[in-house]
């Protein structure tokens, strides 16, 4: 068994339910033990030293001061899980940047690793949270965030206040990271690489029917106000919205009905709908057919449809020199790849806003993650940490 | 004020909600004051008593015995009403009862009074429960069905075993009762009474997809099973089902999606629809309509779609004779009406498995029910009362 098996292993006995998959919600005991695993780990490595910032991510960095100005590069992940998730996810980052740390030892003081916390969102119905402070851009809302229990991100962090204000503990040049796809197109396409040219743009929007909640016996068809027909119609045929268009897809996965009985007509209906794309401009043009389904609905039906826009993330595009020093390392080893986007959400994309930023994808077997099932296949996990290493040399040598 | 505006108007002010319509949920102590209030107000009439059954049914019979096969005319409805419910909702029927008693004291010992348990069905996810045990069909399952709090319905009925081995404390030949529409056929219709032929069938089911929760960036549009897409595509198009069909309903008035997050697709869906029409060819056909959605769906998507029964009621038809008997009434008086089916379930179709059972309903205002703005016009509410007793004493004549 290889040092980062070992490692990875170590790692998902940590969890809130052994047996079923990866447990650990951000700002737990378990994420904390994950944190102490990793830096247990990197013990023996000389010329390390851990520090944490004001959101309680974790770095480990160079026990000599790092000269401003001077190429750096900063590799890591997150460590958080989301309930009964996979092995991997965040793990395999961190993990690969461990074997960097530990391959570079006395190569000089120009790498260091992060642990974001939070990166799920879970907990706090948020997400990204450590990259967002570390990228500078913590709003005061992200710390009024609460969880089920009433308990605030502002009460978890270390220094809520440093949140905001924000001063990290090291100044890279660039960030890399890896991280399983969780989708299938490189099983599919038979590649053993995925670089990151993009993290997906997200927005969501809430569907909102409404219409008159009336006894759904006594009210005859031509006088109902029914709020879920129309929305219904339009749910049914989100996919048809993202025919013909790469890399893009749309959901909805939250759907309530108000009153909710089943001899009373829908009153209100609210339904969430997310759509993903590469770039703004395919985003529009979803929205755009959205806004016609909504408008069809609406001239047809008794019921008032809208359309109200709750969570946008812009899409992220990743550093194309960064992208660049990837590409010779994969060309270098005839390693085969292909040029994707990422349709989750990522620390990249927020640690971009600091500095240069770049990604990549080892395959999911079967496309499986957020799951107990979720896994890679072990030469995959391997290979991650030799690219990470290449890449963050072959970056280092670019900057120099 | 008339007499019988005067007692409605007292039933209104026992409520849970004052200032919120009428909240008199089955078997509680406001069912139970209204029940007394009722028989305080009836006091004075000579030659009555009150007694209960086993479902705590109360009937107001003559204080002389009931010769066996004499005719015996049995009036009523119901007393307890939906969370904020209208102040005419099952209470007009029983102050048009009262209202006969009243006017037939002395005149013989030839109609009774009843105040059925539980119409409404709100308490328990049931409905016509106490004209249920009065038609001899109590189910161990009607009993045993439990209320948010875990109490069942055997655990506040007067006798659980009575209910089932059911002994009527009055034999009738015939049921009346009279009812606000709670639709707006007879106001559309310029109609004063609406004559029910039938009361409708309902069949409701379950309409179930199941396909596989997975991560709504991350699975392509091409791999998903989205359970909810093809159940919304089918509410969607449920209107068209009944399409020209007269007096038929259908309505989907739950639905959940499980897990229920924004950015995981729905593993599993669950969507309750219920259909009414006034017969049970007609049920049939919209039944074929729409397993044909449900099999077409079936056929163009990955998630599995099925369809399983949950409720069944049959149509009931009125006693063709005690119809005729209104129409002679109403004939006689020049009272414009119409035949009509009503789309609301009513404990005359429950009474109408032990005796001839009949009904007539007068225009609800705009059609609203169920709802605090639930109103007659007073001269209607009248007009009921008037017209109850000429139909008791046709029916009555008719018998002898």
């Amino acid at each position: 068994m290889t040092q980062m098996l070992d490692v990875l292993r170590g790692l998902r006995s940590i969890t809130a339910t052994p047996g079923r998959g990866c447990t650990r919600i951000a700002y737990t005991h378990y994420e904390d033990q994950a944190h102490d695993y990793v830096w247990e780990r990197l013990r023996d490595v000389p010329g390390l030293r851990r520090v944490h910032d004001a959101a309680g991510n974790m770095f480990v960095v160079p026990e000599a001061p790092v000269t401003a100005g001077h190429p750096h590069v900063l590799i890591g992940s997150h460590l958080d899980t989301v309930i009964e998730g996979g092995w991997l996810d965040g793990s395999l980052g961190v993990v690969a940047a461990m074997h960097v740390l530990s391959q570079r030892v006395g190569l000089g003081a120009d790498v260091s690793l992060v642990v974001f916390r939070d990166e799920e969102g879970v907990r706090f119905n948020t997400g990204l949270f450590g990259s967002k402070v570390f990228a500078g851009r913590c709003q005061p809302t992200d710390l009024d965030a609460t969880d089920g229990d009433g308990v605030r991100v502002r009460d978890v962090v270390p220094d809520p206040a440093g949140c905001r204000d924000y001063r990290p503990p090291v100044d890279p040049s660039v960030f890399l990271e890896c991280h399983i796809e969780q989708g299938a197109r490189l099983v599919t396409r038979e590649k053993r690489v995925g670089m990151v040219t993009a993290i997906v743009g997200i927005r969501r929007f809430a569907l909102i029917g409404t219409g008159s909640a009336n006894h759904a016996g006594t009210t005859d068809m031509l006088r109902r106000e029914d709020a879920l027909v129309p929305v219904a119609e339009i749910v049914g045929r989100l996919p048809t919205l993202v025919e013909g268009i790469e890399d893009a897809v749309i959901t909805c996965g939250r759907l309530s009905v108000q009153p909710g009985a089943p001899n009373v007509i829908p009153g209100r209906v609210t339904a969430i709908v997310e759509m993903r794309a590469q770039d703004e401009s395919t985003l529009d043009t979803i929205e755009q057919r959205l806004r016609g389904l909504v408008d069809q609905a609406r001239g047809s039906r008794a019921a008032e449809v809208e359309l109200q826009p709750s969570v946008v993330v812009p899409s992220a595009p990743t550093d194309p020199e960064v992208q660049a020093c990837l590409e010779a390392v994969l060309a270098t080893r005839s390693i085969p790849f292909d040029r994707l986007a990422s349709m989750a959400g990522h620390d990249t994309q927020q640690a971009g806003q600091r500095c240069a930023a770049g990604m990549f994808f080892i395959p999911s077997i079967d496309g499986v993650s957020h799951n107990p099932a979720e896994d890679s296949r072990y030469e995959d996990v391997e290979l991650a940490g030799d690219i990470m290493l290449a890449w963050a040399e072959a970056c280092l040598a670019r900057c120099s």
